[in-house]
């Protein structure tokens, strides 16, 4: 985990309590892995998050997704959308290498199947993507099969935040972006349940940039001199909890990643792809259950306002863990964004 | 019941074994109500389906909607599909009335808590509807509180099909359509469940109802010699089954009866509201629950077909009933519309 | 038009330019009547915003509603999903009084068209609606059909905000809350266009209520010691334009409503129906014409970040001139629900 | 094109006219092409459809898509629902070569903005999927790069149907399915406009099919003694027209593409994912338009039973078409699945 997080720098989000590494990780099960991309022409990589160590494939899990703008190409939703289900790992990376990626979690998950002894013929590969190209030659689709399963092997609790994996050519509110997580604890029913999110950060303005109400990017902005951009970037937020949700109240959950993204200034362009991914570990549905009716569990409804909760204020400070992890990055034609942490004043 | 159904003429839909009285009130608890307003220039009225003994405000049902044509003015559908669930008897009626009768259900959803000592400040009632004003002046809307509230006294297991309630005045193909109802025995886990719809017809034109592939409307048409007519009319389908299903399976399991109207011919004419709604009666949120973690249960997903083809073919086959069970009815400006079973030539 | 709007206190919202009455009615041809109920135990009422000086019925306008959250009531919806088409005034009220607010914009309708020659058979009037049972008895149903067309001759471009109308009742992060507006200029093919938005606010709690960065809720609710409530409220948009955009392109333009009220502290609560509704007064669909294709015009689609940012800006001003608008109210049983203008110290 | 169609076996389907070729190629500037794999272990391809001569990211269409059942993997309807837009050809595949099939549509639009000085950073690439595991060797991904250049150099409007391209190892109603075309001419504003559908048809099971009211399926299941199978499988429906349509609008017409599949006997299984896109030809948004306002044109909404009975007919028709063209083929396992051009006995 990187030294380097918005609350280094005396920032505080909200009310509720973080987990134990205010990480995705921290709901038990789920890893991330990184393979970033970082030669020639190339500022990119793959991120991988594992929702669980068993096969996702063999022990699909409760999810949603929820689309706030849909300029993006990402792969997946629609299955989910209809069988409120999840059954592969989420890769994230840049735009125009969903196609690979999309491939590589094939070969990946029909590889581990047949180790199980179960030939795969139909899989649903969740990749989730935002565009690098102004600082990597996206052009050229970079990230590979063995970059994917490379990042699959990285996979850990303990995972970097900021210009890494997929995050390594992002762009935030004008600054280098890229990978950030947090997460929040929640008592219900007795015990603890935790929500986590991962975001892959590349949209906004650096006009637009609030952080704690306080203008930060338009003090940013003039003293940089940067010249104004359009808002053309998107934000991937992927929520992870083992609170027994039902799918449709995962919909719900995810919704409020927005509510982040809005408090640190964004008003969504439209040129910018929002896209948000939550799974439950908790109601889980193992192949070869011989049963027809299948017990499961869900939260009362009137309960939600904590997960709701809890996924604004981790989606807020995710995004600027992304920012205040992430290094100043130049891009292969020369172009540089600057991090964050390198400029703050407190 | 009505004694002419469209098994009686030699009719059969499908291979699914029907519920005991191929009914929705074949799902236990499920009861329907009608009051028929024929009175001036009247053609009009309301049915009343009770998805439970209980109040199901304070007893609330899993639910879901889908709206296949959105050419309507049915209310209640939009908390439906947020919260997956009904808290309200399910109301038919005139376009024009559903005001009046969305009013009268909270009066008497509203009379009914403070009964239990539950004082109702927000409740979502649920009223659907189709456009009778071929035969009924509805510019008046003659539906008062009174008379939903005599539906709903006089719903029961064993309820009238065809010109009555809210089918006093609607034409379908052309023909006098209004109320029907069919049902479907699923034998899943060990044991039977029930799905059963009801519908209020009012669509399609009267060239292109087929009958078992038979081009019937085109016959009658000929032999009538009917001006063609636009298709603007609506159909309403409601589904209830006790089957353990989500919200989300319960969306799947209704959009299937669209399989029901298209095999009778109708293409879903554009000024035709088409819209199905569907409840279980298994999974219940009982007001006062104090658990934060509520145990459910659904169906096995890969065993959804046999509810799918059973609200397929209980469609069909209701759609019909409507048909078969009403009588020629005349206009308040003189209008004739015919009965099928009196045209019927086998 | 109230002289106290948040403006008159020292703030600010965003970069765009307001239109000349920073309302709503600076679109040409909007204007917006009140009818408070407002005597023994009601605090309540209905506002009525008439989207052009022609029946909307036969004068449609392309229109367009996002569901933020759908614990809620509103009607009218389904068919504007449909058709992209407005064909109504659009009346705020209380949540119990959609019945019968509807029902009297069917009469309201039918007379208006009746008047034109063209009799009504078939309308969708749009009821959009807050709960504001804590202050008022809504068990009753104040509001009248008088009401309603008392509010439609009331309708002018200068209207009240605050406690009055549909807002009389209203609580919006445990202050009073109710009718609020503000607008935002376009400059967009070489002419100015207007944006601008209506609000009934009801929703948020004190505790979360941000202005600018600054948690003035939570101060607020020290120094009141004010006891914690949920959120379940309700919060309605409406927004107009005379910039020429499509239903699809309006669907996009009100989603971004949400970013005001989140960056005022909102996280949409579970029981809180977020409801918005754009439309535009560019293409029009008048009845009678006989062409089968119709010219109309739409904005290029990377022009939308300048109406995106408007409806943002737009709607965090106009629920702040809500809560600055609106005195202290005291409920039927005693509450009191203090204004924001009343509290503030600069 | 084939010798074989349905019509050439005496079938009919609805009431109006063909286009001249009875083919989505009726649609002016539409051109589909094949690259049929079939060596070794593979009965695979695929299929691609050009929507215009010119490139169609710099020339976009107007466009939208519905998802009946989304048991499935396409590509690129994410963005197609929020902009309304289609800037790819459209290719037509098997469900694990779904990425690379889009990595080989970025390359190809990314050399062709290239040749025409324009470089492309990102793209939305449109791949629609039916799963052929049961005749070929799905796990191996056997479609590459060059064959969807070879399938985009072959594309013409005069191309084959059945068992070629993405539809050499197809299964519909337990038959040899593949690819089939129809179309429909519109007589509207005075002149003739066009509506033609391509389908992959991978759906249904063999007990269910019906054709024109005859029950087909059921009859060569006796004979053929064939063991009953889930339907596991999808159909793809893409509806190419000249008539100006709206997004709104093209979304309500393909939706009626379910009429055909349903009358088919169909009941869309759970397994299947049933996906639709359309597109008009009309209303176009070349890359580089300096205006800020666009001029469009739509179809008033009444015409719209017009296009939807197009929709429906053509679908019925195509589907059938898809199987009269099919020949016998045998799997890379020896399952052979018989062609109901050879079964068929009048």
């Amino acid at each position: 985990m990187n030294a380097a997080r918005a609350r280094d720098f005396g920032l505080s989000f909200g009310v509720l309590p973080t987990g134990a590494h205010n990480s995705v990780s921290d709901v038990p099960g789920v890893t991330v892995g990184h393979r970033t991309v970082n030669d020639g022409t190339h500022r990119t990589g793959v991120t991988v998050l594992l929702p669980c160590p068993e096969d996702p494939f063999t022990h699909k899990l409760t999810a949603a997704c929820h689309v706030l703008n849909g300029f993006g190409k990402s792969a997946g939703l629609m299955q989910i959308a209809e069988l409120g289900t999840l059954e592969s790992p989420v890769a994230l990376t840049n735009t125009l290498n969903v196609g690979l990626v999309s491939d590589a979690l094939v070969e990946y998950l029909a590889r581990r199947s047949e180790a199980e002894g179960v030939p795969l013929r139909s899989v649903n590969p969740v990749v989730l993507e935002c565009n690098d190209g102004t600082l990597s030659d996206i052009r050229h689709r970079a990230v590979t099969q063995e970059h994917v399963f490379s990042a699959i092997r990285d996979a850990s609790p303990d995972f970097s935040e900021g210009a890494v994996g997929a995050g390594r050519g992002m762009i935030c509110h004008g600054l280098k972006g890229g990978i950030g997580s947090a997460s929040r604890l929640l008592r219900l029913g007795g015990r603890d349940y935790t929500l986590g999110v991962l975001v892959l950060t590349n949209h906004g303005k650096l006009e637009d940039l609030q952080i704690g109400g306080v203008p930060v990017g338009a003090r940013l902005a003039d003293s940089l001199r940067a010249p104004e951009a359009p808002d053309k970037g998107s934000c991937i937020v992927v929520a992870a909890t083992d609170l027994p949700l039902s799918s449709r109240q995962l919909g719900r959950v995810v919704r409020r990643a927005a509510v982040g993204l809005h408090r640190l200034g964004s008003y969504i362009g439209q040129g910018s792809g929002e896209v948000f991914l939550g799974f439950s570990t908790a109601n889980r549905f193992p192949e070869g259950d011989a049963r027809d009716i299948l017990p499961c569990a869900i939260l009362k409804e009137e309960r939600l306002d904590l997960p709701f909760r809890a996924a604004a204020e981790a989606t807020e400070e995710a995004v600027l863990n992304s920012l205040f992890a992430a290094e100043t990055v130049t891009g292969y034609d020369g172009t540089v964004v600057r991090s964050l942490r390198e400029l703050w004043r407190p």
